[in-house]
């Protein structure tokens, strides 16, 4: 009897729970986008144009300005609308020389890559004996100014997750580890790389945010490779006293030129009705910023393109896609898209970034919909099935580019990724072309045209 | 009736091929090396010292000088006999900038490393258009002085083969085009990397031996990691015009120290005969040397170790382990070894050389075994059956090293690796202990352990 009670009130809610439902018309729609998505070349087209053509592109410099004309270009001959640039200004890092080398008790050379943002050393670099710790959360305990002459060692490890989860809880470690040995008193510092790879590539990286700079002062910092880092820790473990030299030369000028690329497919009934997807167009300087993020660029610029060409004309809502500048840095294009649309953020009816590389979306999830509205979030996972896309969290991320818009309360979908071999070629110069499966990136343009389609052709919005 | 003769037949010569038989005594013995092998600790003990104490130690240098010290050290510790080291002067050469980058039509940076021997170019490096082949084949074929203020690009591809064939194929491209290039009248050359690596590493190597050096001219020479051949070949692909700059500043000097290392374990009967495992000392500078040839160097000196260790005392024969310096610039130790103990190799009953990686060994082989003592091979290829080793074959390379010792007509026996994934991290930087698995390593010891007390408590000889 109660048993029965309880199977009533499960199917009671199961059926709540889909009481949303697409048209039929728009069911066929997105199957038949997600079956020509997964035939898809334009999207590792739009990769390999980007990563060849242009190659690294560091926010602020000239290579992300030809990175902003290629995109106005290539979103133009697809014939998207209202193609155009905002521009802001940012801080422009550029990199020196980056050598580094165990001077006792056994010479040899290591493996290093200067953090984003970190200040260089004299010309002839400094030279000091290792004082290591195993974390930042050891550094942060360290007394100021008791480390003089000392290079400090922060050897943290990062975990490998599908989920990205290894990376934030490892990340603090390449954003404050400057500022804490600059506290501490020590004259340089080096980190374990944020990065799962055991290939001898250091992972470059944003120390702290250009927007969150507060003037704290900091110490030359660079990031060694994991096989290096093992190195040193052995040597360490073997004499306990390890001098190594450290030389880094790059250099900030205050301002450089960066900005968004928007373009748009506008709505035919309802085109002041934004679904925005976006990735980001600048890179770090090492690879050719083929995973993070021209994979991304790729997703969402050959989903939109889909809609159109395969529909044979535009849904009800206007299809945005946002290539933001200088994500790298800090999120400034996010923070400067947020500010230059504020009146319009209401009229965002969901945003979704794809920014963690080109392996296989496995979840979708989504933050800000309204409880009484989850059961579309489920109409779309439905659709999604046949791609072996799970739900996923409903206080997801969305994509480090729509952090502002989440965070003002606006809807944003999170077509997650799976990240487990990601932080292997994150920020190293191993991030190149020939790591991208076009399979796996057609799975992922599948679910983002599914995806954008569905939600410029409803009539309901998420809150 | 036929075929009743045919069994016969073949009963006959697979009875007589097995004549020979080690005693139950040598058989029980060898057994309980491969048993103690399988559970050593010793040989990565060894590598990991080597490659950790001393680091990259390339011919000539003063890192190659504190390898010998290391070497002298270590074997003496460990109880060998007769320690010592015959040494030999080597050109010197060193690496120093290496930079390349496209200048037009798309601005980026390229990896490469310069090739071992090559000339500079000026400090401020040299610019020109590419000049793309599909081989040095195709090079060989372009006539003399057309080339001028062009750059040569040398797009061939390697094999990835379980044998090492692939290399062989491959390798007269690194060893010719900085000679044909200079005649072509180009003024640098650049080479897709000799390697199957995808990942971003050039790999690096000797041009023509430094003992082959005929004065003939040539051009700065370096190559290029496979992620950058492909970027450069797309490139070509899209504009058909394509300028590089490219700046390398290695030098070289005349004369540099080296030396072959050895080491013994005096036989209890017949010390004056010779069973001889070598590996060699110096690595490239790139990466510690693990693979190449750390690993070696751990096998061949665990092994001897362990015969004198499990056994309690030391086989009939001496068992001489040799690490050579210089191979790694064109076998030059292996040349000293050869001239210096001229008189003495008719004594060495048999030689073999481990260098080629850390994988298992899959193949037993010799060479200048008589044909009527070939029965003695397939017993040690019986004995070595249960780790997975096949027999080999009768005319087998038997290592770099032995090259002379070989040519001359004595003895080798190879003890062949899977190289499969050798050359994936064979001269690039990403060459480093992590690299090796203990349990393959083991599998070695095990196999040389086994070979080499069988060969020097035998009573035959191969000839």
């Amino acid at each position: 009897m109660f048993r029965g009670f309880i199977y009533l009130l499960l199917s009671i809610i199961s059926f709540s729970s889909f009481a949303f439902e697409f048209s039929p018309q728009q069911k066929k729609n997105a199957d038949k986008l997600i079956a020509e998505a997964l035939k898809d070349d334009l999207g590792y087209q739009v990769v390999e144009s980007l990563t060849t053509e242009v190659g690294p592109r560091l926010a602020g410099t000239e290579a992300e300005t030809r990175a902003r004309r290629w995109a106005v270009k290539k979103l133009k001959s697809l014939g998207f609308k209202n193609v155009r640039v905002e521009h802001f200004d940012v801080p422009r890092w550029t990199r020196g020389i980056e050598t580094a080398e165990i001077t006792s008790p056994f010479p040899q050379p290591l493996t290093i890559t200067a953090l984003g943002g970190s200040v260089s050393t004299p010309a002839q670099g400094v030279e000091g004996e290792i004082y290591v710790v195993p974390s930042l959360k050891a550094l942060q305990t360290v007394k100021a100014n008791s480390l003089k002459g000392k290079i400090v060692f922060v050897d943290e490890t990062m975990a490998r997750t599908q989920d990205g989860s290894g990376y934030s809880a490892a990340v603090a470690k390449r954003r404050e580890t400057a500022f804490e040995a600059h506290r501490a008193g020590a004259s340089a510092a080096l980190i374990r790389s944020v990065g799962t790879s055991k290939h001898r590539f250091a992972h470059t990286g944003q120390m702290r945010r250009v927007t969150d700079t507060t003037g704290d002062p900091s110490v030359p910092t660079a990031a060694l490779s994991a096989p290096d880092a093992d190195q040193l820790r052995r040597i360490l473990n073997k004499t306990g006293k390890v001098r190594v030299k450290v030389t880094l030369t790059p250099r900030t000028e205050p301002r450089g030129k960066s900005g968004n690329v928007i373009a748009e497919i506008p709505g035919t009934q309802s085109p002041k009705e934004i679904v925005m997807i976006g990735a980001h167009l600048d890179s770090w300087d090492l690879g050719t910023g083929a995973i993070d993020d021209g994979a991304g660029v790729g997703i969402v610029v050959a989903a939109a393109r889909l809609v159109k060409e395969v529909l044979g004309k535009a849904p009800k809502r206007t299809i945005r896609v946002v290539l933001f500048g200088a994500e790298e840095v800090g999120l400034v294009g996010a923070k400067e898209y947020a500010n230059k649309h504020k009146e319009e953020l209401a009229n965002h009816i969901i945003s979704a970034e794809s920014d963690f590389g080109a392996d296989v979306v496995w979840q979708f999830g989504s933050n800000n919909v309204a409880k009484d509205k989850l059961d579309i979030v489920k109409a779309f996972q439905e659709v999604l099935r046949p791609l072996d896309i799970i739900p996923g969290s409903t206080v997801a991320y969305g994509g480090p580019d729509v952090k502002y818009i989440r965070e003002m309360g606006f809807p944003v979908a999170e077509l997650k990724q799976n990240g487990v071999d990601y932080f292997d070629l994150h920020h190293t110069p191993d991030d190149t072309l020939d790591k991208i499966n076009i399979d796996k990136l057609r799975q992922n343009i599948a679910a983002y045209a599914a995806f954008v389609y569905l939600a410029s052709d409803m009539e309901e919005t998420f809150n």
